[in-house]
C-alpha cells in the first residue's frame, strides 16, 4: 500500500513535469485500453496538458458509445507535429506491442508504463505493475482517487467499460472484491451499469444476430465435448459485410456448451488466412498457445493470426488444443 | 441504517424463539429465491433449528450445481408431519405466491417476510422490505454480517449467485454501489465468480446451443426493430426434449440486438398454450403487459403463460408491445 502511494506520487511528478502527453496501449485495443486511455486523457486534460491518444489497429465499433472517443487517433492518420514530453502506455507488456506507434516514442522521451499483464517486461522511467489489478482501469481508479482527481461521469463510463470488458463481465479470475468495490464506486460517480452493459452486449446489428444463428448452429465439438470449434468462413463474413474487429465477442460462445473447456472462433480473413481467437476455462492455457504463432493475451482468453486458409488452421489448432486438454485433464 | 439494526434484531429474536422453521418463495422459484433460501437455511441450521424449504415449481437445472440444492423440497413431494413455528418468506410479494405452500402456514403461525419487491403487500409479523436492495440476497447478507454469522464458502456461492442472477450479471439498475460492495465481500468469502458464471451462464447443452442457433437464424423484427420477438415452437422443444425452466435465459437473447426495446420469447407448450417470457429496456414497463394476463415480474423482466397456440399469442403479444413501445418513444 505504502509502495503504491510511493509510485502514485512518482507518476503525479512526472506528470507534473510535461506539457504535451502521448497515451497509448497494444496493438488492436480492447475495451480496457481503451476505457484507460480515455479516462487518463480526462484527467490530464483536466490538469492543463495537452493530449494525443494515438493507437496501431481500429476500434471495435461496439466501443463507439464511450465519450471522447473520436479523441482516439489511429498511427496511420496521425499528422501532428508535436513533440511529446512524456509518454504514458497503458495495457501493454512490451513497447514493441505498441505498433507503429513505438515509432513516436523517441529515445530519451520519459515513459510510464501501467500494465497488470504478468509478463509485462518493466520497460519505462516508471513501471507501475500490479498482476493482481483486474484491469488498468482498477490500477488508474485507486491513483485519481489517491491524487484527489474529481472522476466524473463519462471517467467513470469509461473505467467502468474498461473494467467490465477486461474481467468478462466480472467473471475471470481476476475479479477479486477490490474489483467489485472499484466498480460499485465507479456506479456512484455515474457509470450506468445498464448503459454500458447494453451497449456492449446488446448491441449487435440485425446481420451479426443472423451471423450468430449460424455460428450457433454449425459448431463443432471434440474430444467428448471437452473442445468446442466455431468457424466464419469468407461466405459468411463477406454476406454479412464485417468487420473483424466486431466478431471479437463472438469467442465467447465457444464456451457456452456445459463440458467445453477449450473454445476456438476461426475467422477465415480473404484467401489464405485465418484469424483465431481461443478462450478456456480455468487452468487450461491458451495464452501460452497463441504466443507460439506470435499472438497475443491471458491464459483463458488469446488470440493469433495464422497463414493458412480456414480448414488448415482448424486441423492445426485442434492439433494443439487436443495436446493442452489431455495434457492437463 | 438504525432502522436496519432494529429490524433486523427483531428477526434474530424471533428466530431464537423458533425450532422447526419453514422457509419459502414466490411460484418456480428464481435464482435470488434458491440461493437466498439455501443461504438463510445454512444460518438456520448453525443455529441447530430444524429446517424445511419448500417450493411450489421446479428448479431450473443451471441452479443444480448451488450446494445443498437437494435440501429443496417441491410441495408435491412434501411429506412430513412436522409442524412449524415460524414460516420465513423470501422474495416473494404476497403469501398467495407460493402457491400451495400457503396451506401449510397455519393462521397463527408467525411470518418473517423479506423482499426487495416494490409491491410487496408488506405482510408477515415482521415484513423486511428494501425496494433498494438488488435481491434479497443483499439484504440477506447484510443481515448475516451484522449478526456475526461467519457466511462460509457454500453460502457465499449461494448468495452470490442469487445477487448475479437478480442483477442480470450485475446489469439491471437495481446494481448500485452497495451491491458491488456485497458481491466483493462473497468473493472474499469464497464464492468463485468464474465457477458460478460459468454454471449459470455457460452450461448449455449440445442440444440447446443447437436450438439458440435456430432461434438466432428464425427472429423477427418489428417497428423498425425496436420489437424483437423469438420462437420455440413444439417441434424444436420436442426435438430437443426441453424442459421450459432450462430456455427460460433464452429470453436475454431477444435485447441482443441494437436498437432493440422490447422482445419477447414464445415458447409453445403442447397445443394451443404458449408461454411468454418478455424483456425490455429503460422505463418500458412490460411487468405492466404480463399482470394483465395473470402473469408476473418487474418492469424489465416479466412472464406469463396464455391459452392460445404459438401464432395466435404472437399476434396477440405483437398488438400489446406495439401499444406500450408507440406510447413510450
Amino acid at each position: 500500500m505504502i509502495k503504491t502511494k510511493k509510485i502514485h506520487k512518482e507518476i503525479e511528478t512526472l506528470i507534473t513535469g510535461a506539457g504535451t502527453i502521448l497515451i497509448s496501449s497494444h496493438v488492436d485495443p480492447d475495451g480496457d485500453s481503451l476505457g484507460s486511455q480515455l479516462a487518463l486523457r480526462r484527467y490530464l486534460v483536466s490538469l492543463g496538458k495537452k493530449v494525443w491518444i494515438v493507437n496501431h489497429g481500429s476500434i471495435p465499433s461496439k466501443y463507439m458509445f464511450l465519450p471522447d472517443i473520436d479523441r482516439i487517433v489511429r498511427i496511420d492518420n496521425f499528422k501532428s507535429e508535436d513533440r511529446f514530453d512524456l509518454a504514458i502506455i497503458l495495457e501493454c507488456p512490451d513497447p514493441g506491442r505498441t505498433g507503429d506507434v513505438k515509432h513516436l516514442i523517441g529515445a530519451n522521451m520519459p515513459m510510464i508504463n501501467i500494465d497488470h499483464h504478468p509478463d509485462n517486461s518493466g520497460y519505462g522511467k516508471i513501471a507501475h505493475l500490479d498482476s493482481g489489478a483486474s484491469a488498468v482501469a482498477e490500477m488508474l481508479t485507486e491513483y485519481f482517487l489517491e491524487v484527489g482527481y474529481k472522476i466524473d461521469d463519462p471517467a467513470a463510463t469509461q473505467l467502468y467499460t474498461a473494467i467490465i470488458t477486461d474481467t468478462g463481465r466480472f467473471r475471470f479470475s481476476s475479479t477479486t472484491r477490490k474489483t467489485m468495490e472499484v466498480a460499485g464506486r465507479l456506479i456512484e460517480l455515474g457509470a450506468d451499469p445498464r448503459y454500458i452493459s447494453d451497449n456492449i452486449y446488446y448491441s449487435f446489428s440485425e446481420s451479426t444476430m443472423r451471423l450468430i444463428g449460424k455460428v450457433f448452429s454449425k459448431f463443432e465439438l471434440f474430444d467428448n465435448g471437452k473442445i468446442c470449434l466455431m468457424a466464419l468462413d469468407n461466405d459468411m463474413m463477406r454476406l454479412n459485410d464485417f468487420n473483424s474487429a466486431d466478431t471479437e465477442g463472438m469467442a465467447e460462445y465457444t464456451l457456452f456448451g456445459r463440458g467445453v473447456i477449450v473454445g476456438g472462433l476461426l475467422k477465415e480473413m480473404g484467401e489464405g488466412s485465418t484469424k483465431i481467437s481461443l478462450r478456456s476455462r480455468n487452468s487450461i492455457n491458451v495464452g501460452e498457445v497463441a504466443h507460439r504463432y506470435g499472438g497475443g493475451g491471458h491464459n483463458n482468453a488469446a488470440g493469433f493470426q495464422i497463414d493458412l486458409p480456414l480448414k488448415a488452421a482448424q486441423e492445426k489448432i485442434l492439433k494443439d488444443l487436443r495436446e493442452i486438454v489431455n495434457g492437463t485433464v
